[in-house]
């Protein structure tokens, strides 16, 4: 009678599962709590990403050798499981929580390491990985494009270890915008770089080939950033022009449905869905959020920060798992080492040369010599170069064509960097003399510390409502300026002590800014979002007090109603 | 070389997931506009779960009939999915923002209905389906044992559409407590009769047998709410003790693990994880939320509401889709008829005789007339008696028991009891004259309003403070005495025309709710929880000024940390 086999006996399915998922959970409360004894002890050299590694791969060797193998495969990495839940909350955050200003300001630089630079390790890689195979050392058979594949596979860096590292030390802002920039790119450039290489898998590499790869390649980057943006937009323009943000519960999950949606319509459509991501979690930022209500744009802060955060501490212990939990690993030492070295050396091919572009560029072309990268950025740009689980991912999808060995030998590079480059970088930071601790103006906009500070002791009264950009045509807000801080809207209501605005920032007169200020702004984000809806009478009692900050703010404080519940009977 | 075929091309995989997560992302995102249109226009008697269910209908008619099996395959109903990600939220919102003043007053009555009423439905339910196996029509063949086992599936009556129907119309708060508490409590006592029905599945029904059954029915639901408990009073522990509360983040994580842990934890030693989650919740709220920081507080409550809210508008579409997009599915007509009017006779026999009872015990035993449950009340208990996801998962559990016939009559019954029942649900409340739109003054403490009134606009300046229960093992507080409304817990602090406090309210002798003033809380919560942390000095510059709110807040507005910032240049 039973036919569906699968759905046969969901409880018991349901209690290996349930070990699975509470063994998970233990891992990540464990490794919480030495996060929480590092930041305490101000211990910098050990960071929870190395632990997180270590401690799932104990976990791992722990359940290879245990007598079930369903909770085994359970506990294996799972790419649809990464994919569909694991990655996105970290790209979106990363879109909602960036500071767009100095994001933007590095663009070019960014979009070099992230293009060129990618496309320069795959191909180096890619080459000496054909070297290795043509030597018949260990028996590995991979064709060219086998081999370019492979390079794409260990061409995307990780955007969670360093970040939370750089995060923590507070690293140079310029430093840290280009690195975050390059490695949240990175992932993207390498998924469609792997997708394009493997439309062409098994047809000769022509030219007119080669030339269609790259063709369909910014296809698809463009288009994907198109949908992100335009998700972003269609969000802003339907809080803009419905009462939704009288439901905060409903505006949010409209806000989250429509965030994720992006994601899964462009993978849907077979284009770059981090990337589109990405932009729909900015533009959600540059747009939507104007026309949020105050609770929505709180929730959707803590939601996308704390998924992010959860999905962050989930992932090393996944990877360090799945180190030994896979049955069928092919482990191949001089392959491994040999991929170690050929990884710094693409790594090295991929910052030195560009950087040299780029500083000789900003200064002779461009003329803006804040754009040049110093030597110490470089090196540290270098040595950033970790990979993460985008990289697994991409390797399983590469099992069909090159072997288990691609799997087992990126699993181990993979864990091998992270411990190696990710466990060193605070050294690093010490030796290379970088600035860190250093307080980023334009941070205040979204950063870790609305969460990491100790806010509740110390609420920041002294620094709302300057400068603060309203989305008012007439003022001089650009995507450059615009570091609010709604964490504490209520705040910022009552605070006397305001200090005179400090005055207006020159205003950057690059084509898209005006644009954007000009038109897309005052069309997509409403004028004066914080009045009263139409249909609420603002009643005449003396119980309410209009407070609006001085700011054009129409908060008012209504007495009455709660004066009416309190007198309500506390019978039944 | 590919041995793992599950993991052979996750990128194909991705892509058919992309668009089943597509489909029911655009689903639920219509389905919030439908929402927020009848919220907008009042309209109170066609409620979002009916429609979620014939739009799920609907599109699971197409993909149905469409071309790719991966697909209807991909979206249909999923236990293990639903069992870990779409229950859990419900559950822990539900136990999170529990009034638990009206809770604990109605135990008695809430456990009366929600024990012996299920233990009475799946008797009936299971008797009648026997009477009509006796009969051969339609050859359905189960045996005793199984008939009681489908009792127990049809017994879980769904607590999602009608709570959601009484929340919004703010039915009278006491006929919503004991509908939610009933609604909770009776899918998990469901769950754990119908697993101790399959642990006797093959034995004889003996005497003894049944004693030992509800036996171990008794011991699996006490040691979840020990467990459930016990997690909580943990998590109040562990960040009492701790500094935790400095890392906002990371502490909201270890909240949402904890919960979360406790789930599993109870799943994974086969006692009854609705249970634990659902006491894990109310502790939580009970102990750890006064240690948590504020930023916590808020954390927690926005990210539990908005997954459950998305959990609750997910479902029903999910049931929806999952009517047509099973291929085994066996219809048979009579058998469907005869079990829906049974389901009315067996919700009967739940409700009158021990509302008659109750009645009864409250006026001549316990003399406290106002635990008694007038006739409209009872019979709203009747009406609200409609059938949700959780037995479409014991069905689907039954069917390497029963076949899918079991499987397919239930997502039928369930169907068709939320669109009569579900649907009629505002009429039935108007007929009979239920009060609706009461402010419930328990409600303040967190309820759905505390999201869905705009709130944006009047922030309810005037309740806070007053009554506010402090962790002090000295005053009045007591289960019943914590309405507290921390989402404006900065406001609170600004509140210049404070209004006298009320009388402290009549203290309820109930054993245990002096143990636990006395004892419990003092134990788990820190006594001047907003105290300034040791480490960190009150520096006396003149730009840091306090602000206690004049009752022992130690809130510190720190502008020099702001000065500082705003004083480094914006260069780079």
């Amino acid at each position: 009678m039973p036919e569906n086999s699968e759905h046969q006996a969901p409880l018991e399915d349901e209690f290996y599962s349930s070990w699975a998922l509470l063994i998970y959970l233990s891992l990540m409360l464990l490794i919480l709590w030495i996060s929480y004894f590092l930041k305490r002890k101000q211990i910098r050299m050990i960071h929870e990403s190395v632990v997180s590694i270590f401690v799932g791969m104990l976990v791992g060797l722990v359940i290879r050798f245990g007598p079930t193998s369903t909770l085994r495969n359970l506990m294996t990495f799972d790419s649809g499981f990464f994919l569909n839940m694991i990655l996105p909350p970290i790209i979106l955050n990363s879109g909602y929580e960036l500071k767009r200003n100095r994001f933007f300001r590095h663009i070019g630089t960014i979009l070099i390491f992230a293009l060129l630079g990618t496309f320069t390790t795959a191909l180096v890689i890619g080459g000496f990985t054909y070297l290795i195979t043509l030597t018949g050392i260990e028996n590995i058979v991979l064709s060219l494009n086998e081999c370019l594949m492979f390079g794409s596979v260990l061409s995307a860096t990780d955007p969670v270890t360093v970040l939370a590292i750089f995060s923590q030390l507070k690293v140079d802002p310029k430093l840290f915008t280009l690195i975050f920039g390059e490695s949240i790119m990175n992932d993207a450039v390498s998924i469609v770089l792997f997708e394009t290489l493997r439309k062409y898998h098994g047809s000769e590499m022509y030219f007119s080939n080669v030339l269609l790869g790259i063709g369909t390649f910014f296809f698809i980057f463009i288009s994907s950033l198109l949908v992100g943006v335009g998700v972003g937009m269609l969000c802003a323009l339907k809080l803009k022009y419905t009462e939704l943000r009288r439901y905060p519960a409903t505006e949010s999950c409209v806000v989250f449905i429509m965030a994720y949606g992006s994601y899964f319509l462009a993978n849907g459509i077979e284009i770059s869905g981090i990337v589109s991501l990405l932009f729909t979690g900015i533009s959600l930022k540059h747009y939507a959020y104007d026309n949020m209500s105050i609770k929505t744009r709180r929730t959707t802060k803590y939601i996308f920060h704390i998924l992010c955060q959860l999905a962050e501490n989930f992932i090393f212990i996944y990877l360090g798992v799945s180190m030994f939990t896979h049955e069928d690993d092919v482990y191949k030492p001089f392959f491994i080492i040999c991929t170690v070295i050929i990884m710094c050396i693409a790594r090295y091919f991929a910052i030195f040369p560009y950087s040299r572009i780029i500083n000789f560029g900003s200064q002779h072309f461009f003329k803006r010599p804040g754009q040049a990268i110093t030597k110490s950025h470089q090196f540290m740009l270098f040595w950033a170069g970790l990979r993460g689980a985008v990289s697994v991912v991409l390797a399983i999808g590469m099992v069909e064509y090159g072997g288990t060995v691609v799997r087992t030998t990126t699993i181990v590079v993979v864990i091998v960097s992270v411990v190696l480059f990710g466990g060193t970088t605070p050294l690093m930071l010490d030796k290379l003399g970088i600035s860190t601790g250093v307080e980023d103006d334009a941070e205040d906009e979204s950063s870790d510390e609305d969460f990491e500070q100790p806010m509740m002791y110390y609420e920041r009264r002294g620094r709302k409502n300057r400068n603060r950009p309203r989305s008012n045509p007439s003022n001089n807000t650009t995507w450059f300026e615009d570091d609010e801080e709604e964490f504490f809207e209520e705040d910022s209501l009552l605070d006397e002590e305001r200090e005179p605005s400090p005055p207006p920032a020159p205003q950057d007169n690059h084509w898209f800014t005006s644009f954007d200020n000009r038109t897309l702004k005052p069309f997509l984000t409403r004028p004066g979002e914080l009045s009263l809806p139409r249909d609420v009478e603002r009643p005449a009692s003396p119980n309410i007090h209009v407070d609006d900050g001085g700011e054009g703010y129409g908060l008012v404080g209504l007495s009455r109603q709660n004066t009416f519940r309190r007198t309500r009977t506390r019978g039944n």
